[in-house]
């Protein structure tokens, strides 16, 4: 595989083909933009989908400009639309970027990183200097981003300062002299923006490089953590496996091609497997990644046993209940899982006994009785309520 | 009349009256906001309809805060649009302010007058507190403005920094806390910006009062120096009166009214004198004003001559000339306005001999025949060559 089609390969736009090939055989270290906003300083999967790429890049020996949005973070949504652009302290900025270095790190390689913070070229910059900047852009150009002329069409506000933040982001790809800036789709109008201005500014422009947007555990929106479907890298090595173990097999086949980078044939063989172990060996490679192959082991020996421990059998008993709350002895003796309430309290004292998916290790407990629920005593006592 | 006619008389927008008339009486000093672009500061009539609306706030007890457009001045266009807009040195809008406040107090009364400089509170503003005051406006409310919805329609740029201009000037108005803003009907947005933003900031909405823009010498342009359709208030007193005499009846009564501050009532008086004995008054209290009543009279006396002068009696005799070119002396004769060669001579040397309103003094000269040329000489002679 040629270094170019390594380094496009995923990539969904590429602006252009023909720039990324001649600033390859300029044989220089490149230097690779990638934003990254520290208001939100833990990474997940779906951040390691650029981190990957930019791997890559400095695999081919090339430079990693990371950029810590820590001007904006600092002014945070001052028109006050967002809940989650709260403005940050200068010390805040500094710990999640710290945070942020840590975690990246896991990814990139430090020697071939360069950790810029936004502040040092925007923080100075006075009103006239503003103006000027502002002067390079037309309002149609902006009202283009698809976002925008949408909300605009719909008559739903956009404060003007909303047309300054990617304004901003466009002025840091001049102020580190990009030659490429990586980022999701959904990141293209900044991107070009940042051509543009280069352009103004008598620079080459940036080749720009989006990469998919990875869909978070529901199959269906992005990986957020707003909206709680992801899977963070610090995750434990136990929640992330079995995180990865519920999503769907269709979205499977992604994560395998964005977080491991594996090829097309690669992933068509994969393909070959039963489901289940295809999965399960999707999330061996992505805990051992993050947590080293013994954890992944362990991670998925101990997802099978818990596994097969909540799987049901098909005929279990069921039992009328009349009382709406019963103490547990009595509950397992009506339902025929002990034949004593010695027996019963036993049971519990050792932790073989479970409602649902709870465990119940006081045989004191009391339990409200809801039709359909199941009661466990070691791994082959079952009883249902009948409802 | 009451201090409110009186205050609200010729305005075209008034937003709104019930905040006037609450406003006056509050029996303080309100403060009247007026901004003056310092990049072309020779005033013409056009903004004396505005000082004369300032002066009437002044003689009622109210004070005139005068805004030097320093801040914006000082930046110019910089997308390079505006061929009028080229950025001054600091110290050219200095001698541009003093020229500006020697011709304003013409009209104004200095010791009711603020003069401030917006860069006094704009130039220490960095990129973070612009970005806090564009959060207060939204994209939607700067297209709203006429020119700006007609360009985006038209598909012809705007340039972002031509958003932050209103909202710079709309700022100055919460930095000054001003009670009233004055300005053309042109400027009815920006006025209206001022009003969103002082709220934005938790202070009471100034009054906004706009005024007719006067046309120009061609009476349907708005007077402008780039149109060159102006009458400067430092023009000799000569020329003030031959420009004033030139306009059209129509325009003389929007003179009458908006420069001189006439009622409607009075206007109507002058309506019933002869037109052009009436724009001679109007001309000589117009030139009286900035140069006093001799001036004036002197001015109207010497009018009235060149006037009769150039007027051409309705039946000049007509000869026809072979020549394309033809001595001055020769011509004379041809055209039987000189007896001889000598008698034509003395008279292009006693300087009593003019082609069409050109003097020709030099008895060698020779002229371009053109059919329907008039040729004098003196008081009494004329002849007109036939075509």
């Amino acid at each position: 595989m040629s270094a170019f089609e390594q380094l496009s390969a995923r990539c969904v736009d590429l602006i252009s083909r023909a720039e990324l090939e001649a600033k390859l055989k300029e044989n220089r270290p490149l230097r690779i933009k990638y934003g990254a906003d520290p208001s939100a300083p833990d990474l997940h999967l779906g951040h390691v989908v650029g981190l990957n790429k930019l791997r890559e890049f400095q695999d081919a020996g090339h430079t990693v400009v990371f950029i810590i949005g820590s001007f904006t973070a600092m002014i945070g949504d001052p028109s006050g639309r967002s809940q989650t652009r709260k403005p940050l302290s200068h010390d805040q900025v500094m710990q999640n970027a710290e945070t942020y270095k840590k975690q990246v790190f896991r990814i990139l390689d430090p020697e071939k990183t360069e950790v810029r913070f936004n502040s040092e070229w925007l923080a100075p910059m006075d009103f006239s200097e503003v103006v000027r900047l502002a002067a390079n852009v037309t309002v149609a150009q902006m009202l283009a981003r698809e976002d925008f002329s949408k909300r605009y069409s719909e008559n739903a506000p956009i404060s003007l300062v909303e047309f300054l933040y990617p304004l901003i982001q466009a002025y840091d790809s001049v102020m580190v002299k990009a030659d490429v800036e990586l980022g999701g789709t959904d990141q293209l109008f900044n991107l070009l923006l940042g051509r543009e201005l280069q352009k103004e500014f008598g620079q080459p422009p940036q080749v720009v490089m989006t990469l998919p947007l990875l869909e978070g555990l529901d199959g269906v929106q992005k990986m957020s953590k707003s909206l709680g479907n992801y899977i963070g890298v610090t995750d434990a090595a136990r929640d992330m496996f079995g995180k990865i173990m519920s999503i769907s097999d269709e979205l499977m086949w992604r994560y395998y091609s964005l977080v491991l980078c594996l090829s097309d044939a690669e992933v068509a063989r994969q393909k070959e497997l039963h489901p289940r172990k295809a999965k399960d060996e999707l999330a061996k490679r992505v805990v051992a990644r993050f947590h080293g192959a013994a954890a992944a082991g362990e991670a998925s020996a101990e997802f099978a046993r818990v596994f097969s421990q909540s799987e049901l059998p098909n005929d279990i008993p069921e039992f009328a209940i009349a009382e709406a709350e019963l103490g547990i002895v009595a509950l397992l003796v009506k339902c025929q899982l002990a034949a004593s309430n010695g027996e019963a309290k036993r049971l519990v004292e050792q932790g073989a006994v479970r409602i649902e998916d709870q465990r119940i290790s006081d045989p004191r407990a009391n339990v409200a009785v809801r039709p359909g629920m199941v009661v466990r005593a070691g791994k082959r006592g079952f009883a249902r309520i009948s409802g």
